[in-house]
């Protein structure tokens, strides 16, 4: 077998791009990172024209091998996305500078000192299967956090992220030619090379991984090196007896039609038996109008069939779909007899990301932020909020569904350590 | 082959464990957690008897395979000890309660109302080798922090681990039945008892190992949950050409003498050229008084042949010397030409846990305390301070060497997470 391995002449030396990225993550802490950012977004709209071409040739490869057109959508770029993806640099670089921060500090009875200081990871991994713009936003946020990227995007875009990570660098080397190798684009189709970087202990600090569930999973069973978790999203609605119909009606829609593909969306609609006679025979049809099948149990669709809905788009859950993630014009519906049985179906089938309750009574809406364990719990309030931008942050590298060290949407604050400080006059603990 | 399988009759439930943990982690919110922490230790008090015979079997058990009376040491409880453990639970139980804390909270334009809360992890897991202590203090500590405790130590000291168990839980079951299964122990010699718990995805949501450098690999590399890598120490101290030459001495062998078994002590010495023929024979002398082999450079050797210091229980380091824990009478001496040489030794050999400058400049003590990646970086003082108790938080799981959530000694705040909770109104993102 000859593989297609493009103009590449050898495996990539992803030991000698880790050790590169270390020295260079060093030199970080001695130059204007939001300066050099800048100079990054120039770069990236200056080389338009070599991006945009690198891109067409992925654009043409992919559609030449019958991918479905609306991933070749997000796979594409055009002058007008190029300079969206470069002002979102600049953006990053408007941010509050997230390292050396003093978080908090004190004195010992003995007289030392201590400061808990912000700092940078040191060498921050991104494995990832999104569009293009993920290539500069994950180089940009680590970056501006103090760390050196080393970058594996998908083979599809692979044209595409040589393209932009060669502009990128390339504005690197202007600032500083100690600064390229802060920026490194694993450029090798084997798969090994993710293995080697996820296992690379002490040469790589962090590894986030951003894709679907598939990655994500791969990811966290290989990986000998710290990783979070991020993006798998199993979002639950659940409507109280007492819940506003309209209200419920309207974060229903935000979360499953505006945009079923992300992970704050929704996948499961609990409803509370005493209002769904009267609510979700209302909600299946405004549902059906986007388009939306339902896989309703039992008691649903008795409740619609009582009511004389149309049951074309109804079709009965099965236990598999409480645990779907489907990430289209799909969703579980399922009536409970209560709060207690609604948090046990999250317990048992959420995946931690975000959840939603639709209810007047403040007793109901403390006991379900209480008790459900996930990274966001809304009350009144759609799951679609739960996203960097959304809560303030100024950028997301991606939502955090697992407990260490960030949980929900991370930004920039997400991407540094910390380290104390400690100073004396020759204390000794004898 | 027919193993000792002691009295069990079967293989332990791992799964059964970890589902009835996750069930009394939920009744963790309800309940008085100090006051049940009371009662455990007064039924640890009470119950001296039972565990001090079983201990007393482990004892025997040990001394009859010819463990070193070191080690058998730190397995044995006495009245005495056992009181002190007991004391130590009560002395968590007083601390403030880490979960239910608004970390910080905002309004967003949209009237959304965000607070960021620390809640439980759910259930943590504890792999360790130490002494029975660790039984109770890592169930204090977890219980404290909200979460269930399911815990694995040493096959050595299982018979004693039994009696602390049982003890803690009779408590936990006379405040409340459903809360026995907070605490569970891997009642199971089979060494597949331990993958399970690291690979229980879902179902554990931390695990913390603790012990020596092995165990802490073989977790690392088994896991597939969340990990906190604990306790490695090759610690550094470098003596800048400015040094007070007294105080240097005295956090020599502070970290060196007083207790080179425990991870802050000091591993490596770091000469300035400068100061080397004045201060290294004294420094060689007083380590040779307590007996501490120097695994010296050919710089300090000859230093220290030119002053006409003996040189028996000096060897030449080899390459290894640099990266070697020694938890014992041995050190490792380098000779540097200056700053820049010691940071690039840390950087290459250090483990990232406490490292130490002795300058009077406060130029080299900034640049040490930049530069220098470790999760404590001390001028002019002990690493043996890096230690909970220390720091004052008052209790310690363990020493975090890793960067992601928490970063040296780890208190009853490094084991909770962060929840979001979001009250609004019916908002949509549209």
């Amino acid at each position: 077998m000859c593989a297609d391995v493009g103009d590449r002449t050898g495996a990539f030396d992803l030991d000698g791009a880790l050790a590169r990225a270390r020295a260079a993550s060093r030199r970080l802490a001695a130059v204007d990172r939001a300066a050099v950012l800048r100079r990054v977004a120039a770069a990236l709209r200056r080389d338009e024209a070599p991006i945009l071409a690198a891109n067409a040739a992925d654009v043409a490869r992919a559609r030449a091998t019958g991918t479905p057109e609306p991933l070749v959508d997000r796979l594409a770029l055009s002058s007008a996305r190029l300079r969206g993806i470069a002002d979102a640099v600049v953006a990053v670089a408007s941010l509050p500078d997230p390292v050396g921060r003093v978080l908090e500090g004190w004195r010992l009875p003995n007289g030392l000192e201590v400061r808990a200081v912000t700092v940078p990871f040191g060498v921050i991994g991104m494995v990832y299967e999104s569009r293009p713009n993920v290539t500069v936003d994950a180089f940009a946020l680590a970056f501006m956090a103090g760390s050196a990227a080393v970058l594996r995007g998908s083979a599809d875009a692979l044209a595409s992220n040589r393209s932009l990570v060669a502009s990128m660098r390339a504005a690197l080397t202007e600032a500083d030619p100690r600064l390229a190798d802060a920026l490194a684009l694993i450029d090798d189709a084997d798969r090994g090379r993710v293995t080697e970087l996820l296992q690379a202990r002490g040469r790589v600090d962090l590894v986030i991984p951003r894709g679907g569930a598939g990655l994500i999973r791969h990811v966290v069973e290989t990986a000998r090196v710290p990783v979070i978790e991020t993006g798998v999203g199993n979002c639950h609605l659940y409507l109280h007896d007492d819940g506003d119909p309209d209200m419920a009606l309207a974060v229903l829609l935000d979360g499953k039609v505006r945009r079923p593909g992300v992970c704050n969306a929704l996948e499961t609609l609990l409803v509370h038996e005493a209002t769904a006679a009267a609510w979700l025979p209302r909600a299946a049809a405004a549902l059906r109008e986007h388009g939306v099948t339902l896989h309703a149990c039992d008691r649903s669709r008795a409740v619609l069939a009582a009511a004389g809905a149309p049951l074309d788009g109804v079709v009965p859950a099965t236990a598999a779909d409480w645990d779907a993630e489907y990430l289209g014009p799909e969703i579980a519906v399922r009536v409970v007899d209560g709060l207690d049985t609604a948090i046990e179906h999250v317990h048992r089938h959420g995946s931690q990301h975000s959840e939603a309750i639709v209810t007047r009574s403040r007793a109901a809406a403390r006991r379900f932020q209480a008790e459900v364990d996930a990274a966001a719990v809304y009350v009144n309030a759609s799951t679609r909020f739960t996203d960097g931008f959304e809560f303030g942050f100024g950028a997301e590298i991606g939502i955090s569904t697992q407990k260490l060290h960030a949980r929900g949407p991370m930004g920039l604050r997400s991407l540094v350590t910390v380290k104390y400080l400690v100073d004396g006059d020759g204390q000794t603990r004898g």
